[in-house]
């Protein structure tokens, strides 16, 4: 590129924009859909049943502990998929970029989600690129749309479908995500450094529903943690959702991190976990499924599912004592996806 | 709503995003698909080959003549949607809003997609919500995906499928959207208002191919205007496209402004108009489909394709002579669309 910064010329739809594209997004994007540069992609495949799904991100910081903007667009997006219980086939990315953006940020950003996109197995097949005024954005917002194919004979995952008697299962570790980019944001030192978990789920689904085919519920745990998850299943699926606070699985620093901030870990984002409802005889299988991938190694059953108080979501205390479990009532942590 | 303006809570996942989605978006976007408010929509029925698209909207201002950011933002998927050949099927709508946008400017907004889509028969179906500190971002930012269905047994418009002889058409006025966002932005007056053209195009594309089933090209002139679009379908195709200013429908006001601002109609973003390349045989039947919606009445044939020189736009004047039509390189209006 002749230019080191994003100017409004490059949103315009010339030329430059055309330079922009050529060479910052289709080095890492590169298909054969998307290099049509048509206006709409062309997907090929009979096809039965389909999921579609969108999230914009805004993450402050851009680059943070394990990972990017760019990589947590693609995983969040696919991670919407795998949570219907499909397979991701196409996403989308839609860019807003400031005036005078470092080109070389943009690049790695781009790359990142090239390569989370690779690993994962999916393309990217659609795009958009708009430039806004200095000031007028801050810095980049991406925003993916995911298309997924569901299996036809199968009955969903859905968030009404939570039964009484239901086991509850984490996939790993909560509140990594939120903590990394919190301390990362806040300049916090520790012994060690906390990561993101931010991370594509399809394949940790796929092989979840090859040995459990009817899953009651799949959610990831992102914006409002596992405490707004389990709380969004008990209301779809009118049901209690009891919970053991010392059976949920958090990495120690994250821990110590979460008691200095005053942070329940049970209300920080999550990129790379995924909650599962499974009937209560499929609990085991669904476990062992989970500790058979490397993004479920630290899975657990977490609790069960009760009939009633309806809506309510309950932890049990160490000391086995009852409390409800709130959603997070206010804002914990602006731009942490 | 209890509050007035947007707050980072509402982005938080928490209560009060579950208050905005319950209280804004849903009134006006309810369908038994999003209604299920699950991590991706599920779409159902037996689909072949599908379109995809995606497309960011950040125009200044939010509400200009002849319509807003919602209305423009579900115009412009729906029409690259028709621009593949393909049938709208369900919409997504991400949205990234600034702390301290007033709740009921994004009621006015929210409606007027709610409006748009139901008039042009496509639902929304998936959507997402993020909000940014002040001073993060401008008010606004939608972004919206579409999914389309593709006729199993037709050849597809594409942008290299233009061929020497065929004729080039144009379904009406040029520049209307690009000259009211600009006239409206910089307070200027002229004798009537000039309105946007913005609108969704499914429906006089259907009627296109209904009359044509081959159409070649198919190509919504925004940012860009018509100059990009035909330089693109010259080089994808590897042909010379001519066509004749006279021929070519601009409205006396526009022209006036655009004489008057020193710029180039067809340099200028157009929201409710088609580019059609059709076989020299199919020019007229194009035509009399054009006419015969309510979207199409000022449409005409412009030109046609050559052979040589490929890669090539050129415009013949009103004094016979032949001048390049170029791709603007720069920047003309920030914010257009």
């Amino acid at each position: 590129m002749r230019d080191n910064i994003i100017l409004l010329a490059h949103g315009a739809g010339g030329l430059k924009s055309a330079d922009l594209l050529r060479e910052v997004f289709l080095p890492h994007f590169a298909n054969d859909v998307l290099c049509q540069m048509a206006d709409a992609a062309v997907l090929e495949g009979g096809v039965g049943r389909l999921a579609f799904t969108t999230d914009s991100f805004v993450i402050d910081p851009l680059i943070f502990p394990g990972g990017d903007i760019g990589k947590l667009a693609v995983c969040g997006t696919i991670n919407d998929l795998a949570c219907a219980g499909a397979m991701p086939l196409a996403l989308s990315a839609a860019f807003i970029l400031e005036e005078g953006l470092e080109i070389a940020t943009l690049s790695k950003l781009v790359a990142s989600m090239g390569e989370t996109a690779r690993a994962a197995g999916v393309r990217i097949v659609a795009g958009d690129t708009k430039v806004v005024p200095r000031g007028s954005a801050d810095r980049l917002f991406i925003t993916t749309s995911g298309i997924g194919l569901l299996p036809e004979h199968r009955p969903l995952p859905a968030p009404h479908r939570a039964q009484p008697g239901d086991a509850v299962l984490l996939s790993g570790t909560l509140a990594d995500h939120g903590m990394a980019v919190m301390t990362s944001r806040e300049g916090l030192q520790f012994t060690s450094q906390i990561r993101s978990d931010c991370a594509p789920l399809a394949g940790l689904v796929a092989g979840l529903l090859d040995a459990v085919p009817d899953v009651h519920c799949l959610r990831d745990p992102t914006r409002g943690g596992l405490a707004a998850v389990l709380n969004e299943l008990a209301a779809a699926s009118s049901v209690c959702i009891e919970v053991e606070e010392e059976r949920i699985p958090v990495h120690a620093d994250v821990r110590v991190a979460c008691e200095l901030l005053g942070i329940d870990p049970l209300h920080v984002a999550n990129e790379g976990k995924m909650v599962a409802i499974v009937p209560a005889d499929a609990a085991d299988a669904a476990l062992a499924a989970f500790h058979s991938h490397p993004a479920g190694q630290d899975a657990a059953i977490i609790g069960t599912v009760q009939p009633t108080p309806a809506a309510r979501v309950h932890l049990r205390t160490p000391l086995g004592s009852l409390r409800i479990l709130d959603v997070p009532a206010g804002d914990l942590l602006p731009r942490i996806c």
